[in-house]
């Protein structure tokens, strides 16, 4: 059944232009035309001279700009023992800081935004949270509060991320950037709030998603720092499906061959290189399939194709495919390929166990160390030297990680916490909110709230808390007035 | 922030051998390993020379021995407009089949199985339903039943499928094998149990996952040829959700730059031509993910890393990771590759609606004139010539669509079915499973009972059918002999 050697095959460059329907087949030849558009992508990224304004510098310079840039020269040392000898950090405001400085919110972000959380003057583009955000706002009042907003450390809407300078070179740090980790990004926000602003303590650390898990880490490692604290749809710790799927979204993007292991940017000797916009595509089509629910797509797409009357195609079809495809293409070139596989890692790493928190301020001081002795770049990674491969199945018990991770969360217990989560949400579904509820002993703790969404109330999954003001923005308002 | 032009890189070749430190960044950079991996894959694929039993030989051959062969030499019309000159099924059948023929249970596999569900003398292999099948068996006694398993029509392990050659040019189909549905694959087994057998009627039709399709296909095509039929973790329609992740896979496969539109099979001019193990990888990566459920995941490997002490890695790093890289990588060289698309996309199509089934009478009626005529290959796809991007939303209601549905399952009414449904199965939720219970009337219908194991039953998600025999395959025993 698979007689397939010795045999001349057509020309699969014909193939591309037309299809092989030349009388020798029995069927006609299947035609690809979402392959066809992808190489005229590349084809376009490839033939723009550098040096101008032209299709290979990536889109995503579209939000980078209206925004503000604090700049640390002292040396940050991260989580996973890297080092950055200095960075900076892009934010916007909105709202006005009042006299003794206590009414300062700081909202993160997700995996993906930039600080451009609401349109400004200098930006008017419609923010990512742009009706959430405004004078007499239910969810953030501008009147009342003053918002800070900034693109997290590792991105690439003006921060020091992956496609910055290396100091020591002047190359682009690409794979040679520090692993980052949530905490290390909110530390770094951490300077531009106490150092910049001269706020000493936070009305508010507020966040969705990624965003949710930044403002658990603001209160944990600055507990006297933040009054109140605000995280919808996030978790206290990665859970392993979670992990899975981000992995699934990684591994294509590395495995695009314009990846080249992180250095795709373009340079003198190789003007031509394009960023691995296919990889992007295909990774954030598969974040796509965990960002919605089934009942919204059910309602919307169905299982309806885009022709009955065609025969069925590899490339999108169903009116459920032409919404991805058009969802990754829209992200292909908007975002840095390196920034996403550094913070959808961080994501994966979040965890407020007490023995993780420990662990990470050991590195940091051995970071210290072999920086200021010049020997960090030197360091072995014990990776392949290891057969850790045998490792197959955990060796801590459910039960005790638990209460690590319990032990983790005991900053928290004097702050006023909101958690929200949603039934529909896949990605970090709503036991993960009861989770950190619980974590915060909320049964008997009168510090904590919990609300969360029924199916009926929202069914757009992970995504709700960009699209519900009426259930999740007037729960915070509610929560920042009470 | 993206200063990426004018400078000299370092050479990437010298970053696939040696980790980039020597000196001149900051933090060492990161390696590699899992891509490494891959291109001595490649390599070694490529290097094997042609017509030796080498490593580019797909492994799948591995379980392609043992099996019978049904030849059908009569034209087979498919459901998309699309013929097979002739065809062959491959099948293994255990126990023995009665005097009057009454005792034949027909076994539909999954995506990916072949014929072989359980060892026989001629392939002493374990089976993929091994432990379900044997003398005295709970779920499928031997002493009792005549068991028949076939590889689809599509499939790679013996059955007609895009490797096979077609007759019309002696070149192997590739993508111009027409598109199937689960109905083709269950006509054309159709003709195995006639033609071959000359079994009437059959005693059960039963399958899992798209073998569940494929069951309740066989009773809506041909309501008076068997008695019971058994539909676990399957659907009467495919959902969006499953719809969009099977997308996703196949988006990623057909990204391998070594699909080469299908076109990946060795030939006496190319000898060197490589199947797509990395998409092929991946693709299954992500299946897995749909796979398997959370709380399983949780027990197993929880958030564990495969080394604390070492700076996370972007290649598999936390454990989860190392088991769905090895999952990933079993199967990549285990099943072609164009035999998983178009396997795959049968399983978006299934759709039991009636309007779904006489369209696919009327395409066949035309594929036969058309074939008859010798027009068939040169049939212009509309796809590109019709701006069919316009349509972005369902035009049939929620509830029309269910109505219809519903006048498709009408053939099934008389027959004895069993649905079993997983309630940790993210893939084919319950849902499906009481949705088929409830257009099969079962509130009233006494033929229809539905069995719903409950998450401290199985936490094996979808999978679970592969691995249950204690709830799983004791319904099915206890169904069957009742």
């Amino acid at each position: 059944m698979r007689p397939l050697r010795g045999l001349i095959m057509p020309n699969p460059g014909l193939l591309r232009v037309k299809r092989f329907n030349s009388g020798s087949s029995t069927n006609p030849a299947m035609m690809f035309p979402c392959l066809d558009k992808m190489e005229r992508v590349s084809e376009g990224l490839r033939t723009t001279t550098v040096g101008t304004q032209g299709q290979n510098e990536p889109v995503y310079g579209k939000v980078s700009s209206g925004f503000e840039i604090f700049k640390s020269n002292r040396p940050f040392y991260t989580d996973y023992g890297g080092v950055l000898p200095n960075f900076q950090i892009a934010y916007e405001t909105w709202g006005t800081l009042n006299e003794n400085k206590s009414n300062a919110i700081l909202i993160h972000t997700g995996l993906s935004a930039s600080s451009h959380a609401h349109s400004t003057e200098a930006n008017q583009q419609p923010g990512w949270w742009e009706k959430f955000i405004g004078p007499n706002n239910v969810c953030l009042d501008t009147n009342k509060w003053f918002l800070i907003c900034t693109n997290v450390l590792g991105g690439c809407y003006g921060s020091t991320g992956p496609s910055s300078l290396d100091p020591a070179d002047g190359l682009p740090y690409a794979t040679r950037f520090p692993m980052l980790s949530v905490h290390d990004m909110v530390r770094a926000q951490k300077r531009l709030i106490k150092e910049h602003f001269g706020i000493e303590k936070l009305y508010a650390s507020l966040g969705s998603s990624m965003g949710g898990m930044q403002s658990l880490s603001y209160a944990q490692q600055f507990p006297n720092d933040v009054n109140k604290v605000v995280s919808v749809s996030a978790c206290a710790r990665s859970h392993p499906s979670s992990i899975a799927t981000r992995h699934a979204q990684r591994q294509v993007l590395m495995a695009d061959p314009n990846w080249n292991r992180g250095f795709y940017y373009p340079t003198a000797t190789e003007p031509n290189k394009i960023p691995p916009h296919v990889g992007m595509k295909l990774a954030r089509e598969i974040a796509t399939v965990t960002y919605r629910s089934g009942p919204e797509w059910e309602s919307r797409f169905g299982t309806e194709r885009l022709d009955d009357d065609r025969s069925p195609v590899l490339c999108p079809d169903f009116l459920i495919e032409t919404y991805l495809d058009h969802q990754g293409e829209k992200f292909s070139l908007e975002y840095d390929a390196n920034s996403f596989l550094y913070i959808s890692k961080t994501m994966d790493l979040f965890d407020m166990s007490l023995s993780h928190v420990e662990r990470s301020i050991r590195r940091r001081e051995k970071a210290q160390e072999l920086y200021e002795s010049g020997k960090l770049n030197k360091v072995e990674d014990p990776l392949v030297d290891k057969d850790s491969g045998k490792k197959k199945h955990r060796t801590t018990t459910v039960e005790q990680a638990y209460e690590d991770l319990k032990r983790g969360c005991k900053p928290l217990l004097n702050n006023e916490v909101l958690v929200v989560g949603v039934k529909s949400d896949g990605l970090m579904p709503c036991w993960q909110q009861r989770e950190i509820y619980s974590l915060l002993e909320g049964e008997t703790n009168p510090n904590v709230t919990h609300v969360e969404l029924q199916e009926s109330e929202s069914y757009f999954g992970h995504d709700t808390f960009l699209l519900d003001l009426e259930h999740i923005g007037r729960s915070i308002g509610q929560f920042l007035c009470k």
